[in-house]
């Protein structure tokens, strides 16, 4: 399986997501400023990805730190966290891993600067290999959801590109394939940026999983013509509510799936909710260059130059509309309010 | 204002609507071949300019006629009729159109062949004017449903460039801002074609009216912002029970808008009615080529060039969605059993 990114003993490297499935390149990442440059550009997406490469980032960005006591060596990861925050403004994991870090060195006893800078590196993999079992849980208690020959649709891409390991929602696509479920899926192409049609039809094409790309614009018909079962997607933000923001699209299709009365679940994991948030207006949206709307890929004009485009990165799907959340520890139910407080409580207990 | 279609004594001259806005480029059609290749291509688009296209079409087609009987003639002519009304299934007035040749020709009392031309032509000159006025009187009876500042969102294109006259839908849009009602439109990209990011946007832009394009999947986010006040639309086909087939996505918006508890009007000429087709589910839905989807404006590859797609033209949004339809009568209301059965009583006894 295809790896978005990979710790490579002194440097990171990414696949440059912007260029699948035209052309695989990997991206050789030094540098706290190529990390950002990466993340902003979308050359590494999806939450969890997302999440991971900050983490590497911030190692990048201290290892060749010229503090000289505990004190000062914190003092300037903080400003480039501060940094590194700048680069996408939705997507939790991003804050989640960076405060992980910062939580874990401050509470570290060593004195040593070089000790830190060890310790920042150990916590990023971590971080990494965590992600990657987490996936591996949400693939296993997603299975609940998915029923023998499941038609479902999906929005943006959840897969290895986005995560640590084998996906958010399509791991528990890709599991219900590995078991024999004899799964179909449709791909919404996902406009502006095409994740969809680009990296999830690639993987799950890859899988051998039968596929069918649409335009987002059909999934409405779909439904209509009882052509689809169930929706799963992922999540780049939960709040304590269970509202969720998720790649633009992701609310036009839950309602869709509620006026058709077919299920619709979010995969994330816990570390995807954010205890700041409680209902989903609270949640800050990202506004993405207008020309992403205006010329696909950066190349084909597809309208007037000059006209104007409202172009929101995500969405936020009010709780109502969510017939379930499948975390690492199990698929979470509504009452969110509740289901959602006892769930992070437990792992608080566990961790 | 722009002409999609026009008769230039001896020939019919179209633009080319593949390629605006980057280029406008008219095209001298001489033959019945080259009026199919333009309508199954897309050339002309719109099911009141393909209405109109095709009529000048059948005079093309048979101004060289060797007949030399009133009786070759009119076999001929059917012949060409079957060839023509394969270019594309969905839109009820190329039907219509040619219908009404075939219905006047046959009523025509002459047995003179050139005559039989010549009549020809002016019956497809006479459907081309009454297009132009059908749309006057759909924008002026659609005032009643446009607000004072009234924040609209369409889908696909319905201005000059799908009709005869100043549209349908974008007719009564434009009369709204001819009137000074300050009215600003969001305009659906409308994929896979784009006919809303390339036409629409150029002809509201031309038109001087305030525009923002966005992605079919974006309207949902804009609706839950109270951002849009009503959406309007066209139609290529309407069942007597008031089923609208358009293009893919109108179904999908026409969910969104009730969902959010927001008008959706449509707006179509009588000739857009099909008493043969009682409801919704027996109009004919045309698939087009997947790679529609797979490569914009057949150049762009978006995915990976192998992966099956599912391309439908059209979509079918029922009756119960739809607030009312602009006519050039007067705005029918549901029932819409009663008051399009109505309409068309009225209009058959004032014709």
């Amino acid at each position: 399986m295809i790896k978005a990114v990979e710790w490579k003993e002194s440097y990171l490297q990414l696949i440059d997501q912007t260029l699948i499935p035209s052309a695989t390149v990997y991206k050789k990442i030094t540098t706290i400023e190529e990390t950002f440059e990466a993340i902003r550009n979308l050359r590494v997406r999806g939450a969890p990805a997302i999440g991971i490469t900050a983490a590497y980032g911030l190692y990048l960005g201290m290892r060749e730190s010229k503090a000289s006591t505990r004190e000062e060596f914190l003092a300037e990861l903080s400003r480039h966290i501060e940094y590194l925050a700048e680069a996408r403004p939705t997507a939790v994991n991003l804050f989640w891993a960076m405060d992980e870090i910062k939580e874990r060195l401050h509470r570290s006893q060593t004195r040593d600067v070089n000790a830190l800078k060890k310790e920042l590196l150990t916590i990023a993999l971590e971080i990494h290999e965590d992600d990657r079992q987490r996936c591996e849980e949400m693939a296993n208690y997603g299975q609940e959801v998915i029923p023998e020959g499941a038609r479902i649709i999906t929005h943006c891409n959840t897969g290895a590109l986005a995560t640590g390991g084998i996906g958010t929602a399509f791991g528990v696509i890709y599991r219900a394939h590995q078991l024999g479920k004899q799964v179909s899926v449709f791909a919404d192409e996902t406009r502006p940026v095409l994740q969809g049609a680009r990296l999830t039809v690639f993987e799950l094409m890859e899988a051998g999983i039968p596929t069918t790309l649409i335009c987002d614009n059909m999934a409405a018909a779909l439904m209509q013509q009882r052509k689809v079962d169930l929706a799963i997607v992922g999540a780049d933000r939960i709040a304590m509510d269970g509202s969720v923001a998720n790649k633009i699209g992701t609310y036009n299709l839950a309602v869709l799936a509620k006026y058709h009365g077919i299920p619709f679940f979010v995969a994330a994991p816990l570390s995807t909710i954010d205890p700041e948030i409680h209902s989903g207006k609270d949640i800050p949206i990202e506004t993405r260059p207008e020309d992403e709307i205006r010329k696909v890929f950066n190349q084909c004009l597809i309208t007037v130059p000059s006209v104007p485009c409202w172009n929101p990165a995500f969405d936020v799907t009010p709780p109502e509309l969510v017939s379930g959340i499948i975390t690492e520890k199990g698929v979470l139910k509504p009452p969110y309010t509740k289901s959602i407080q006892e769930v992070l409580n437990n792992s608080l207990i566990n961790s």
